[in-house]
């Protein structure tokens, strides 16, 4: 099976359970139902969620044994994607191609319906690690809510939120994007990794890889930024010129940013050797993540 | 120890806890514990964390036992807090007397403060139940996760959301009111006695209890914002006039709501009477909520 169906297949594992996962049938609230389906489902590459089922695979586990905390990454994403697109952050009125949570449904049950799938993304880690014997769980639970909280994903949005319209440094900016952008791609990964019980340089070596990914998609994103084009995106490309925001393009130009991206993501591949040929599916996500053109 | 006296001792060991646990220390954000911290520290009666303390002291267990988790759940009154009352929601300036979060931060950061606490109070619980014997932990959260969410607080929060301006009915009322401010308020009963190990008939007792108290609390909250005044709120009275919001008071009437919270509030102490006098401080507080002018 090549990369492209192999991939394929993960993600309709993964949208058939998240799919299934907003349990409300209330109808004095049935809304909220629709708010959180509504950009749940709205399609995107299933990043973050693929990565947890190809390191389960990659270690010979069932996909099973991860697929709860892989959705509920992605539920965690999802909810970032909609409080970051209200009006009082980004603004954005298209987010793949759709309009926005809040352009659909309001902005109050936008921020209720991202509180929600924030909060339903620890429900089903907690309800996963109930029936489950594998009593790694719980430390999988506390690595993905780190990299989710205040010392992860959020604090590298309120650097972004401070540093829009101001001229930041090299520092600033790579710590900005290993906590917004990085945090929530090593979150799958190490959690995957642990679920699946590997040793401490396992962990290590994949941590290294996820590190390297996350950092690659960044530099990736602010290349799109200046050379993709709308249909391909989603969303129109020129965001971050308009925005004033320092990104790699503006830092170090285009061209060095390109090889910056190459460096990144061949440096990360070779965190891949010991796992030899198992390890295709997450070569071949990295070299494609540098080729996506949205 | 009389009740006020026992009230404060509560309320300065969760204060404590509470003031210690949002760990940021890095520059570039250091904004964000500002206004987590701001919202968390801002006073308050505490009453949902009192309760867990109230609950493991009357079953004789140690109140480091339920600390984390009851703190947790003030952590998640509080994002909800926070959210409510942005622009986009309730628009409200002030809070306990002093500006609400948005107004002292801005929009952006509320927002993002918010979902810090709500996923701050997680982090909390899993680094809790990692470091505890105690396998009932998870349980408890489990509970906590449901209470939050879109079929607990969250729920009644969208129902509020959708019924500002329409006349509704008894039990699109009730409901909202069950789920709003009645599921955080059964959280932190049920989770202290999951904790603590009772029985199946002593948790419907709790459970019964606290359902009592949420919804007593909430009959004088909608007696307070026809009769209270601002120095005792710390908000102004009327807005759910203004907001042309149906109440217990717009729907029985001020002396109807009155008999009703006795009765409401007689029948929940009635819960108690198992515990014997071990019961005092929840039948002291079930009382004085009843007497509460903000």
């Amino acid at each position: 099976m090549n990369f492209t169906q192999k991939q394929s297949e993960y993600v309709q594992i993964i949208e058939d359970t998240l799919n299934k996962s907003i349990k409300i049938d209330n109808p004095y609230y049935i809304s909220l139902k629709d708010a959180m389906q509504y950009s749940l489902m709205a399609g995107g590459k299933r990043l973050r969620p693929v990565l947890a089922l190809a390191v389960a695979e990659m270690l010979g586990k069932d996909l099973n044994e991860v697929l709860a905390f892989a959705c509920s990454i992605e539920m965690i994403h999802t909810y970032s994607l909609i409080h970051d697109d209200l009006p009082a952050m980004d603004n954005d009125d298209y987010r793949r191609g759709k309009l926005t949570n809040h352009k659909v449904y309001g902005e109050a049950m936008a921020i209720l319906a991202g509180d929600a799938l924030l909060n339903l993304a620890y429900e089903n880690m907690i309800e996963d690690a109930i029936n489950s014997s594998n009593s790694r769980k719980l430390e999988a639970m506390r690595l993905i809510a780190k990299y989710a909280g205040a010392l992860g994903m959020i604090g590298g949005q309120v650097i972004d939120l401070s540093s829009e319209g101001k001229s930041i440094d090299e520092d600033r900016l790579k710590t900005m994007h290993r906590l917004k952008t990085g945090a929530l791609i090593k979150a799958p990964v190490e959690a995957a990794a642990v679920i699946c019980g590997v040793t401490d340089n396992e962990l290590k070596l994949l941590s290294n890889f996820a590190t390297n990914l996350g950092l690659a998609f960044q530099i990736k994103d602010d290349i799109l930024d200046v050379e993709g084009d709308i249909e391909n995106m989603g969303k129109k490309p020129g965001s971050d010129a308009l925005c004033e925001k320092t990104t790699y393009v503006t830092m170090f130009g285009i061209e060095q940013s390109k090889k910056l991206l190459e460096t990144v993501t061949n440096e990360g591949i070779t965190y891949l050797e010991q796992f030899g040929s198992k390890a295709e599916f997450l070569r071949d996500m990295a070299k494609s993540l540098v080729e996506r053109t949205g």
